[in-house]
Order: C-alpha cells, then sequence, then structure tokens
C-alpha cells in the first residue's frame, strides 16, 4: 500500500465544507486533514468543534489561516469556496503542482456561453488550459478520467440529481429531445448556504414552499453539456423544500419511442450496474429523500404511462453528500485509483 | 334581507369539515351550522371543541348523531364525506327538497371512463340525473350555473389549483396543447386526511418530500373535464410536502405562438379582473404557499422563457379553503345569490 | 358612537408589526391606520404587501418615512421598535400629546435594577415620569388602568404567559413562594425577530432544539415585578423550538398548602371569569400550542400531584397575537373604553 | 480474536429496531444478524429493505418468522418488543441459555410499586430471578456488572438523558435533594413509536408542542431507582417535539451548599472522564439536541446562578441511539469485554 495521502480542505465551516471535513477524517487512505479558512477566517486558536459542536470529543480540527505556504505537503486540496474565489485560486494550485477538488461552479462548464451567467471575465491562458481539462465530477460518467486529472469540477447538486437520472435514457436513445425534457427540481435549505438571509430565514422556509430561478438557474447548463442537449431541449425549475437537507428531481420525457417498464428499468439498471452509488429502484416503488438522506446514494425510479409514450424519472440524494462532500471523496478515490465505496460507507 | 339561512355539515371533525364549521359559525347569512356525525360519530354530549380545543371559549358546537329526520329545517347540506357515502346520500338529499354542496369526489365527473377511477357502479336513475345536472365546483368558472344549482360538486384541492391557472391561457389559445402540459403539484399532509396511516405518520413525511399516484392521481380526470383536454395532454404529478396546508403547482407549458410576458399576465388579469379570490401575481414575483395559508385565495404568476416559447405557471392556494371549505362556502354564496366574499374574509 | 380614531404603526415590516398592521386594518372602530418606517425604511412608493404578500389584493398600505410631521392628527402610536428606539421616541411622542402602545421592554420594568438589562442610562426627567406612569399591558390585571393611561408598555411574549398562568394562584396565596418557581418555557421562531442572524436560520433550527439565556433573559423582571416576587423566588428558562410561532410554558410550584385539583381550577376559573381571552383548561385535557396559533387567547390548563402538594401549569399562546399584536389591540381597546374583543375575532 | 459473537433482532421493522440492526449489520465483531419478526410478521420473502428501502444495495436482510428453534446458534438476543412481548419471552430466553438485551421496559425497575405502573401481574419464579438480577442498561453506570449479566434491561430514552446529567452531582451530595428536582424533558416523535396514531399524524404534531404524561410518566420509576430518590423528590413532565429524532432535558436543582461553576464542571468531567460516549460542554456553551443527532453520545451542560445556589442542566442525546439502540450495542460491547466504542462510530 502506497504512502497515505495529505489533503486539504478550504472552507470546512460552509454546510458541504464541513462534511467533507468529517469524511476526510474518518477516510483510512488519508492523513488528517489540514482545515484552512477563508476570508481571514481561522487562526491557531479556532477549532472546528467550535463551529461545529457535533464534531466534540473527536480530537482536535484546528483551523488555520490560509496561506500557499501552509500548504506544503498537501497532494490534494479540496476548495468549498465560492465560485470567484475558485477561479482566482485553483490555477494558482496547479500551477504549485496541487491536484485540487473544486466544490465551486468555476470550473464546470466547458461553453463559454454557459459561463457567462457566472460573470467570468476572460480569463488568463492558464484558466483556458483549466477549462479546457478540469474534468467534470461525476464519476460515474467520467471516471475513466479521474485518474490522470489534476483538477476536478465537482458537479451540482441539482445537476447530480438530474444528470444520473437522464443519462441512461438519453445515451440509449429512449428520450424524444425534440420534445423538450422537463426537471422540477425539490432541494433542502442547506443548498442555499450558511449565510443568514432572509430567503433562509427559520419563519420565511417553515411552511412554505417556492419555486425560484425559473429559467435562469446555474445549474442548467451542467445538464445541457452532460446530456448533450441545446438550450431549449431542458427545462429546470428548482424550489426550496422546508427541510434542511435533500434533494427530489421530478423528471418529464417523451420517450422516443413506445416502451415497456421493463426495458426501461433494464436500461437504468444496466447503465449503472457496476456503480455502487446509484441505486436503481424497480416500478414498484419510487424514491423518497430520506432514503439516501445521509448517504452517498443518488436513487432513481421511475413510471411509464399506460400507452408508453411518456415517463417520469424520480431521482434523490443527499445534497450535502452525493450533491457536494460525498461526491468530492468519491472523485478523489477515482483520482488515485481507489474502490469508490473508499470511506463513503 | 331574506330570513337566514340553516345550514348543516357532515364531517366536522375531518379536517375539511372543521375548518368548514369554523367559517360557518362566523358567516353573517346563516343560522348556527347543524353539525352531524357519520359513521355512528356524534351524541347529545360530544361538542366539536372536544375534537379541536382551538374552539373552546366559543359557545357549544354539538355534534349530533345523524339522522334524515334531524334535517329538517335545513337549507342547505354540506357533506364532507367519503366520496362513496356521498354517492348514497346526495340522492336521497335531494329527493328530501336540499340543496348540497359536496366537498367529495362523488359528483364531480361528467364521463363515466373519468368516474371509473371511484369504483363507483352503474347508478339509478336520479343518479344519473345528479351526474348530469351537478355544478362543478370552481365559482370562478361556473359562477353563473350556481344560482340555480340544486347539487354543486366542490372541486378537488390540487384541481382548483390546476384548472384555475390553465383556464385563462387555454381558452384564449396560448397554449400549443397537442404538446401537451406537465403539471407538478406538491401538497400539504392535511390534503390526506385526518385518518392515521403510515404515510401520515410525522416520521415518515419530515425530512422527507416523495412522488405519488403517478399517471394515475383522481383529480387529473377534473383537470381535463374543466380544460376541455384528452388524456395525453395533460399530465398530473402530485407530492407530500413537510407542511401541514398548501398547495403549490408548477404548471409546464408550450405556447402556440410567441407571446411576451405582458400578453400573458393581460390575459391573466382580464380573466379574473372580477373575481376576488383570485390574485394574479405581475412578472416581479412568484406566489409561494404560506402567502395564500389561512386564506381563501388561490393566487397565480408564472414565468417565461427568454424566447417567449415555453411558460411556467405558478399556482397556490390553502388546500383547506380554496381547495375545500373556502371555496365550499364560496359555492354557497354563489347558490344564494351573495357577494362571493361573504363570509371568507 | 364617536368619531374613530387614527392609529399609526411604526415597524409595521416586522413580524408583529405585520401582525399588528393586520389586526389595525380590520378593526371596526378606526381609521385605517398610518404606516411609518424605521431607520429610513420607508418611502412614498413603499406598500407593505410588497414586504409581505400575504397583504396584496386588500388594497394598497403604503408605508411612509418616519417624521414627527407625519403624526399629526394621529391619536395613538403603536411602536414595533428596538427598546432603544422606544426608549427615545417615547417621551418626544407623550410631549406632542399622542398616546402610545410600546410593544417594545422599554418602559415595562418599574425597578432600575430589572431595568439594568436593558442597558439605559440614567434618563432625563420625562423619562422618569413615564417609568412611572406607563401601564404595564397586560389588560386582564392592569385594565383599570387603561383609560387613564398616556402609555402602554405591552407586556412582553414568554411574560405574559408566565404572568397569566401564575396571578391567580399567588395572589390567592396557594404557590409556596419561599420553595421557589419554575419557569421553563419554549417559543417559536419568529420571537426571535424577522433580521436573519446565525440562530435564525433554517438549517440551525430545524430538527432542533436549545436552551439559552438560562438565569438571565429580560422578560424574567417583568415576572418579577408583576408577581411580586424576589429575585430568587422565579427561574425562567427559554427554549428555541422549531417552528414559527407559539409559545408554551411548563410552570413547577410547590402549593402552600395541599390542595385539590378543584380547587385549583375553581381560583383559575374565578379570576378569569370575565376575561374573555383567556381559557382555563379543565383538569381533563393541557393546552397545547395550536390550539391557540392565529388566536389572541392564553390557554392556561394543569395538573396536580397526587398528594396535592405540587402542581404543573401549562400556558401557550400565540407570541405574535396573545404575546404581541393582539395585547396592544386589546391594550387598545381598554385605552378607548371598548369590548375587549373588538377588532380581534 | 475469539470467535464472532451471533447477535439476533426481534423487533428490527420499529424505529429503534431498525437503529439496531443497521448497527449490528457494520459491527466489526459480528456475524451478520439473524433478524426475526414478532406478531407473525415475518417470512422467508420479507426483507428489511422493504420496510426501509434506506438499506437497500446493501445486499439482503431477510426478516423471519419468530421461532424458539431459529435461535439455534444465537449467542445474544435483542429484544425490541413490547413490554408485554419481553415480559413474557426474555425467561424463556435465559432458560435456553441466551444473553439478552431487552429495550423495553420490562426489566428495568427492581421496585415492585415502581412496576405497577407497567401493570404487571405477580410473575413466576424465574421472572422474580430475571428482575433481581437484570442489570439496568447505563454502562457507564453498571459497566462493572455487564460482563456477568444474563439479561440487560436496555435504559429508557428519557431516564438515560436525566440519570446521566444528574449521577455526578447527586452522587457527590452536591444537590440538596429535599428540595425536590425538576425535569423538564422535550422529546421527538420517534419515540412515541411507529405505530401510527392520532398522536403520532403529522397535522397534529407539527408547529406544535404539548405536555404528557404529567406526575405519571413511566420512565420516572428508573430515575428515582437509579439516582437513590424518594417519589417526592424528583418530577418528571415529558413533551412532544415537532422533529423526528431527539431529546432534550432541562433539569433544575438546588445546590446542597453554594457552589462555583468551576467546581461543578470539574465534577461532571471527572466522573465521565474515562466514558467515551458522554461529552461534557464546558460553561460557555450548552448542548443542543442536533449536535448529538445520529451519535451514541449524551451531551450534557449546564448553568449555575449568579448565587451559585442553583443551577440548570441541559442534556441532549438520539433517543434511537444513546436512547435505545446504540446503548443496546454498548451494553453488548461491555458483556463481552469489548472496548465501549466498538461498532457505535
Amino acid at each position: 500500500m502506497s504512502a497515505p495521502i495529505q489533503p486539504a480542505v478550504v472552507g470546512a465551516t460552509g454546510y458541504a465544507g464541513f462534511e467533507l471535513a468529517r469524511l476526510l477524517l474518518q477516510h483510512p487512505r488519508l492523513r488528517k486533514p489540514l482545515l484552512l479558512g477563508r476570508d481571514g477566517e481561522g487562526s491557531d486558536t479556532l477549532d472546528l468543534s467550535e463551529v461545529y459542536p457535533h464534531l466534540s470529543g473527536n480530537g482536535g480540527c484546528p483551523i488555520q489561516r490560509f496561506s500557499w505556504e501552509r500548504l506544503q505537503g498537501v497532494d490534494v486540496l479540496f476548495l468549498s469556496t465560492p465560485h470567484e474565489v475558485s477561479r482566482e485560486w485553483v490555477p494558482e494550485a496547479v500551477e504549485r503542482g496541487l491536484r485540487v477538488v473544486d466544490l465551486s461552479g468555476a470550473w464546470r462548464l466547458k461553453k463559454p456561453e454557459h459561463r457567462e451567467v457566472y460573470g467570468f471575465k476572460n480569463g488568463s491562458a492558464r484558466a483556458h488550459h483549466i477549462d479546457d481539462t478540469a474534468v467534470y465530477g461525476i464519476p460515474e460518467l467520467h471516471g475513466d478520467s479521474l485518474p490522470q486529472a489534476q483538477v476536478v469540477a465537482n458537479a451540482g447538486c441539482y445537476a447530480t440529481s438530474v444528470i444520473l437520472a437522464l443519462a441512461p435514457w438519453v445515451r440509449a436513445g429512449l428520450v424524444d429531445l425534440e420534445h423538450g425534457v422537463i426537471c422540477d427540481s425539490k432541494s433542502g435549505v442547506s443548498g442555499a448556504g450558511k449565510q443568514p438571509t432572509a430567503k433562509t430565514h427559520f419563519v420565511e422556509v417553515a411552511d412554505n414552499l417556492s419555486a425560484y430561478s425559473v429559467f435562469g438557474h446555474r445549474h442548467t447548463g451542467e445538464m445541457l453539456e452532460q446530456l448533450g442537449l441545446g438550450a431549449s431541449q431542458l427545462q429546470f425549475t428548482p424550489h426550496l423544500l422546508p427541510i434542511p437537507r435533500g434533494i427530489l428531481s421530478t423528471i418529464y420525457v417523451k420517450l422516443a419511442r413506445p416502451a415497456s417498464s421493463g426495458e426501461l428499468e433494464q436500461c437504468l439498471r444496466g447503465f449503472y450496474a457496476a456503480k455502487p452509488w446509484v441505486r436503481v429502484f424497480g416500478q414498484a416503488r419510487l424514491p423518497q429523500i430520506k432514503f439516501s438522506l445521509q448517504t452517498n446514494y443518488c436513487d432513481i425510479g421511475f413510471a411509464v404511462s399506460p400507452d408508453g409514450e411518456r415517463a417520469v424519472l424520480v431521482s434523490c440524494l443527499d445534497n450535502l453528500l452525493k450533491g457536494a462532500a460525498g461526491q468530492a471523496v468519491q472523485n478523489m478515490n477515482g483520482m488515485y485509483g481507489w474502490d469508490e465505496r473508499e470511506g463513503l460507507q
């Protein structure tokens, strides 16, 4: 067995960053992760357990102030930072020889027109290089590219739930793409981040449901690129659920030709036969958000119309795990050639 | 002013029935409602405030055992009963000269093929007559028929939210019906009734979301009939939200021709100009469930795609009020020629 | 009937302020309330329905910028402002001849040592005068003083729930005060205000419960003064519940002498016999938070130990109504000699 | 290392039973657990993942029909059954040579007067023997007796949270027991079991809080016996929280003599110095329910009054883990002499 790998995390005090730190702490192939604050956060006296007392009793997890010098000896850097920060730091990290798993949206999109929604300016040559070579971080689709990847752009939470559900049927030609696919997704509040805002105030969210970013959510570009669709072929609407975590996506497709339920299920099962973190549900039961909470699973089920012409896919995952930190660890496992399940059970 | 009307309610201990009793108690045109139990429930000693202590301090509200004799002197009978019970009792009530507002699904559907989902057998001649003459109870659409109605089939909660949102554009020819309409609805738990089941257990519902009755929910027939659509033109999927009450429907349409946001808004505003219980939201803001909770409003908003070819309608209401008891009172107001707002503010 | 009264509200965009505006808008004795922003909030174009779309469809409710000139013609001023603001503005308002209902903690406490917790400096002579003459705003206890009151210091939400529960037994000498009374209260999140903070973030509150301000909550002084107790005779611990609104207080007392359940109930019922907004629950059932939500009731129940030596009182109310805005209206009703129920049903 | 132990679980479909099965499945010292239904539940075709799809993808977990024959080869039997069932089955199991961890209240109470609340009749001689010898299952208090135990009566969830908080100070003589201790506890709904009832219906629990079993909860006897108190020395009131899981107990004590915060903290830390599953919180921060969710920790914090005469303890745990299944595993670890943390991290 090779020498253990040294990971570092920037942004461990956010919701996804904390889950990531928690996972890395118990990963059998790793040294204890180095935790670094961002935006001046962190000092030699701040401990992650002060922010998350959930961690108390597990020994200290100091969060140090970020500096590039502190990263000496680090093998893989996880960035749980805003996309603007990631856009700036990743080129520097690459130059310093680090492998990077970036949890932001900074490097996920290959097409400049899709990147516009983030407001990135024309980047440097090295940014261009990363745009071209960063591996989109859904291991079930890009696992083969991970061992060589220097930068992995961990997929968006909504995007993961939609792409994993649609990829098998789309690739098998079972979906009438000209008709257009409707993706109606619902997410828990941790997806909106830890910063307190009017939109995340308990009283505003509880006993409520709201749609937002209709025809304009940033994750749409990821879905289009990964599924090979044009802008008019997929419509995505997110909703804010009164729950802390979890995503359910309800996806409506017209089939390219009438198909039986058995054929549709077979296509899903075949596609994910060797993939431990996708569970295909049979026709008898649809996945629900709580089945996948606190796990790295993406659960996929479906129903087909009596005439076999239309189908509804239902896909669930924990937005902080398979939708963020868990998938980041899964991507790292792929980068180092380890079993995908390592550190995630 | 004419003599006050005497109402009676069967089923006041259910969630919708309780809201109905509460509304009728404060309605200025009515005598105090007679409350009757069903299934042997009710006695001369049971009071509604024992079931709902919320009502304590407002004087007694006895729930009596049901018998047809007790209905002497009653003008209008509200049935908040299972559809099988309503199917049996309404013909009897009509024969006895009562006007009826039935909150169940027993008399909502005109087409026999739609009624099949309820499992009704071939009915008697008088059942046939009621099937033919019962007025579908959405006052915004059938207000003109209410004054002559003997039986009003109060609309389903999901159906109300979908029909009110779609009717203006569909009637104006703005929707490409051949393409098919997708209705993705989310409802609070009170819609599932007061009977404790595995599906309504707090631990099963909290922190969760689930889709159910995909391609097979009973309210679909109402939507098709009221909007004049064929079975392949509308697809409805309900979801169970972890909140006590409220419905949000997200409705996806392809427009028959590109339309501007202004034109679409104008169509909605014109349709509901004289309707006090529908609020049209402008383009700046979408309705959310909590805006309409504890009110009789149906709130409708929308967004249109940048190319003007697709649109998303969002419709919200309180399933126990505009989706049940409030609409029942609104229907009664129409039956007696009163202002639609009477007793609902 | 005398000419209608003109009310004004400062702070209508907060949770309690909004409930207050809503109540005043429908109060039969009042002109339409004048709404004024604080802290520069408000303009001639801001409408309350933009902040609370719940209000849409009820006509405009403009929120104007605050200035003393705008208050000309106003009879009664409601302040739903931070206590520092109330401490500064009330003397000015009194000087200008306004009657005031202040919802903050600025003028509730008579004893300087209790006021210390708010950090008020030695006040002016006119502040002294208000400290001395302001009526503590629980109408069930101070109703006789309201008609002459110029300033009413609306009681705190926790304080109302504890004081109303304890007052009858304490005044009747039934409680062993030397032993000490324990008040364990639990409140919904709206009690923490509308400002987004780490403590009101949905993800922090949901699925959680926490105690706070143990041995140091500001409402303790109100309880001591109103019940005539010394600091060591009452202990108050608040908790933050994962619900939007509502308070339940569980209050533990040692009885001064063994008492029967009947005697204890009789004492409560006698005390509140003529008080429409307190509901005494018999021994068969304890109040729950949801019974009083959306109402102005304070519900009180109790249980007594088998040996008759100890008892537990349970008291529930809606912190935004009986705990704030509803009580403010009830206080105003008392100031003008109207029925306590006016505008609250 | 000795041969792996074979566990069996009766009642794995309940909430605590499921957590137990999940824990035993991943315990490194055990063979795969044998799962047995109760009340005729279970067959050779039922799998635990059908009841809890959360488990899908982890291989089969069949639930077999219970019979004593099936228990051949089993070393330790976990009963997650109603107390009447446990009362009947444990003597039989003991006779057959099995070691037993019983999660019900059947064998927790040593004093006949405390057992009365369960309504047990005069038992057989072998029941008497078990009453006398069963070890009360809180390993922090009775760890020394576990290696010899044949029957462990796993402690109640409320009782664990109260006893662990109070034991150090009570044993150190720091508490004025004559004054009486008040225990105000709040629990999530899973504590009420999986059976759907009116009390666990989502609509009844959500947005609500209620006290119940005042002066009469079954766990009170456990607290009295384990702390060595008389009936008048401890008062326990449970409340039902609108959350799926977790308990917070707020415990009020009068100190036997004024004590400093430092002394009180030192007492707690000393008592639990070698106990990995109790976390003592310093004075700066109180535990909250969510810190211990999904873990086997009991978190304990406190505050002391300024005069050092009174103190409040706050204790939190996950009622399904440290309050049930986790503690059962911890007890088993003690029975076999394994590290207390085995299988629980």
